[in-house]
């Protein structure tokens, strides 16, 4: 996991721990429930949790905000602290992001493998994965990018030496400088371990990144976890198109409080985030007028609130609304979604499935294969792509 | 249309004119937009509009009612004088159900009618409808039972009279006193006119009436149209199941003002609104404690407004909740089902398909056909009736 | 504190331990702030706390409920154990009200008392407030009513033996049966004791008891804490009033889930309760439509939730409207408003003012002294007794 | 009127047509009520409405949308029509102000109006008063100003030119540019007519002018009418205070639809309307996070909808929540205030109280006497400037 000592990736380690052991209900899993707990998927008393950081915070530092927050519960904690302290120390220098400056906790070592050149740092990621491989005997490494919102860059996806596998490889012999999820996504799969981006990052989303996946027959998917205000309006505006009722406006406010929304409050963090949240709609609803915000509240922690006030007409011209207001905790519903996808992108590569893991649609804001943001119809497409296998 | 004094009657009255003269847009008609449209349904010029109703109001004061609450436009009213006239013109008076008093402005025909014996009751309704068929030159009558929820009779639906078509006309013959709903049900189908139950009241839910549609090959659905709260209620859920989030309480607060409220304020009238609204989540959610109120507010009118309460707990046993706000115009929802029920009914006679239109479940709270309750399903098989009939 | 071992009385007293060590913030006692903590108000350092209950339910389970929580933290539960340990050493077996049958826990010695004459109720309570007082060498003692709603007795507070003092007392030697509070009330104020009832259970309300408090000059209040949903209503609806806007209808529905809700899912217990609730705004707003309801809602637990809704009419008849979700924690909310009633009572006892404490009336959702509901109106009564005694 | 062909100023004609034959309830009003309306006051049936306004639009495209949008009942506007007509015929060319470009509608008299000097604006403002009033035999003219948020001008009024009377004529002698509410402001006063800011705008606020009102013992107040979020905020906000509880976070998302929405889309107008609503609440909540949005949602029209969300602190740090949907129709709340203002202005006058009127700042978002923003206190001082003349 990328961004290793952070809120979801802590959620991950104890919640693994406890699935292991019978602690933790398999409560917000998507592989735990039918059709697709009948995939012959990886048990949780199988998984080995590593990763990368580039802050140095200890790891009780992560845990003991989320036990005040009333997501970790104390007892876990204390049950499973050998996991806890087993996945801390399976935890490297990240790379850090060339715009991004780090926070106070910066890890110096992340500072100098972000100076490095990119065929470096590839080379030091990779070793990283394979000293953890080959330490825990693993049969496959699956990495996940859970790092914070990268600095927005315009035109990243339209630059030359992103177009082909071919421009890239020039490209990193020449020097070039990328965003360190692209780094990540390049490791990651040039060495055959499959890669899911679960951030609005670029990671693995460029057209050589995905020429690089299929070429090597290794799966991915992205982007950008579809968790909560995403979530429910990707499940609901299917019903006002299917009713022939006209959306006129479709405001949502969100707001959220932990790291994630401190670096959100900068708007060049912001805007590939916003990106991806303000244009689900248009596909399945037609043109109407909407807004998207998301303001950072410290207050609120872990926790997301979202408000969507939707302006609606219906027969005869008549005005009517809709409100919602979501109160989730944002570690808790994108943790389980993360052992979702390791375990899909480990059955895909066993399956000999490479490239875009379409069939995951439903689990992204922005899904890399593209298609419908209907959530109905996204999950339908997860169900038959299992049923497809178990036939 | 039964209740044809009622708003929704009066929208369906003043819409249909509207449609007819292009001064309204078919918004909330679902057999306007694709693939529905594409089906070769009545046009809305075709329509010829009556019915009956148990007091003798004034068009005009439903009118201008809806006025005032804005849902229907003077310029509207204006401009279609003559069809709302011609329309008023063609109600008849009512047969009032035994248990009910009727209101202050109860038409005594309807009084008399109410205290016939169910054979002269449908023999009375038929020559309504035949009369109008004959004046007006139709092609098909399509008959919608849209009155206020009749009195809950508990057990009815278990009645040995009621189980079979031999055992019903016996009873007729014997003199059983029967729902006023099921009276009409009856007239209408015996007499080869489809029947739209878009009330809770038992209408053709008793399986000697089911049988009776079979025998004679006419097309029938219902019960209780699925407009607002239940709408997005069975949208929504299979969200969490999906996601295999549990929820754990969803309260549904219920409040409306209009002559439908005060019926409901009665508690033996609310008893089968009720039923049909509390259990639709439990085949999508499995157990989980739900609570269900209609609270009538007299100052709200024809707009219903509804809070929905939302209690889920996501992966590692942490709360979460949504809440939903549904501030809708009921005559203005349920008007333009009604028309692309009796298009639909229309159609299936047409296309020879007796008995029940198991494609419109999306349209019922409460489907005669049964199957789930979810939105998105039942909204795909009608899509999947219709382009079957078009390939 | 009566109900010792239930949620509110379980953070009285960790709280208090808190803040006598200085761990826990004075937030939400209005006794910690301008102009009220400038009066000569008892030290936190000062308090020895004990009580009653009639259920033999460790205070660990208690304890470990509120951690789950998240009101408790495991750290202020661990650092103060001491404190909680003592404080359940000091509860003692309360009455069991006649109507009433107690949960599984019952405590058998609780249905003993419960069986005893009036007259034996009060010698037992006051000998056990004596050995309090006593043991821990106090100067007073205050009786605080924080059990569940009793059972609603209609016509309680007319029946002639509360009418006066004298009456009571031929009554009591008679052997009258009498709700639980009222003899907790006796019991406390007849020795002296300081009283204030926090649920909406009679305690003090009987003419014949005020009569009491007067005769001794014995201080007292109640009843039924204004913590939620009673309170922003009580300070807002003024603002209506204030503007000549025209409530038409404001509902109000109330979710829980605490043992407190538990009890109140019998009609007989709600009955009580709504009483307080729904009259509050008839005399700052005059007629209107209005209805409140209670339910329970298990996941809930210790957190009440609250929708209302209120439907009012500006200039040119326009009708608007404004919806408030409250999702407050009822112990955490109650719990410092005992502490500030507590130090008010023992305040007032000091400056010999008997009978009710009228100034305390924005604590209450029915004041036993009457008086207007606007919460903005009786918190200036109350830093006007405050500026009163500091002058 | 300023701003005569808008929405609040054309229901302020309709309503004092309404209210002077008794057609119209004075809901609304805070001078109806007790006891305001044991003033003196001017009775609806003496005025006489006039204004200005910079565009040419019809009246009678401003009141098919207010009608359209259920504000408006269409029997008014019948029964109206004259007084409408006449309202219409006494608006005059408005000027436009400096920065601004008008709509596509606007009146080139009020181009050639904008381009004067000051000297002669004032000259031709006070020329149309004296005309409007000699007319009517009026015994005096109240000014009040209902345009849209005029371009924010950082500094204005620390302008050396708006520190003294002195200091403005030698300004305006020298030819100095003005805000057109400065223009109107000094245009009225120094005519010896009251004046009412009811937007935000500079108007009366600089100390030139209230230097002004002082010497030439005008009563003049503003700014900016607290209709809607902001009031329901500052009535509300002191029950926090007042109980202790800690607000951490306040967000409020404002929603509007019309020609105010359109022209606060743009953001040099949004900033003087935001710089109000912002800091209301420090004063009496002390220090906490807040942040307040307006966004244009042209579906909304006439309706604004704001959703405040409140996260607070009480006992034991236990974070609870308040939500708020405000759904109001801005020139219905706005319409009866001009009206009261009006009324008190006239009255004041009469009563020979120069300068602000300190009595009215529940009336404004920013009252220009400064001041406790608390509504409930605002209030209080309105009742008691009223009870001390009815003494």
């Amino acid at each position: 996991m990328i961004g290793a000592r952070g809120a979801i990736a802590t959620c991950v380690a104890y919640g693994v721990a406890g699935l292991a052991r019978g602690w933790v209900e398999p409560t917000g899993l998507v592989t735990s429930i039918d059709p697709l707990r009948r995939l012959d998927l990886a048990g949780f008393d199988q998984f080995v949790l590593g990763g990368w950081d580039v802050c140095k915070r200890d790891l009780s530092t992560t845990v003991s905000g989320l036990v005040r927050e009333g997501i970790l519960s104390q007892d876990l904690v204390a049950s499973a602290s050998a996991e806890g302290t087993n996945f801390e120390s399976r935890i490297r220098p990240g790379i850090l992001d060339g715009p991004s400056v780090g926070g106070s906790d910066l890890d110096p070592e992340s500072s100098r493998r972000g100076a490095l050149s990119a065929r470096e740092q590839i080379a030091e990621l990779r070793a990283d994965i394979e000293a953890f491989r080959d330490e825990h005997k693993l049969r496959r490494v699956v990495v996940v990018d859970l790092t914070s919102t990268e600095a927005f860059r315009g035109g990243l996806l339209e630059q030359p030496e992103l177009q082909s596998l071919d421009a890239l490889e020039r490209a990193l012999d020449s020097g070039v400088s990328l965003p360190a999820s692209v780094i990540y996504a390049y490791a990651s799969m040039g060495a055959g371990h499959p890669f899911v981006e679960f951030t609005p990052n670029a990671g693995a989303t460029p057209k050589a990144l995905r020429e690089l996946a299929l070429d090597l027959g290794v799966p991915h998917c992205g982007n950008d976890g579809k968790t909560g205000e995403t979530l429910f309006k990707t499940a609901l505006a299917p019903m006002f198109a299917a009713r022939a009722l006209s959306v006129k406006s479709w405001q949502g406010y969100n707001m959220l409080g932990n790291g994630d929304g401190a670096v959100l409050a900068d708007p060049a963090h912001r805007e590939g985030k916003l990106r991806n949240k303000d244009e689900v709609l248009t596909g399945i609803l037609g043109d109407h007028h909407s807004h998207v915000a998301i303001d950072y509240v410290p207050s609120l922690g872990d926790w997301k609130t979202a408000w969507d006030f939707i302006h609606f007409e219906g027969f005869l011209g008549t005005k009517m609304s809709m409100q919602i207001t979501w109160a989730g905790c944002d570690s808790a519903l994108a943790a389980p979604l993360i052992l979702d996808l390791a375990r899909l992108a480990d059955f895909s590569a066993t399956a000999g499935e490479g490239g875009e893991m379409a069939h995951t649609a439903c689990f992204f804001k922005s899904p890399i294969a593209g298609g419908t943001h209907d959530f109905n119809e996204q999950h339908r497409a997860l169900v038959e792509y299992c049923l497809g296998h178990l036939s």
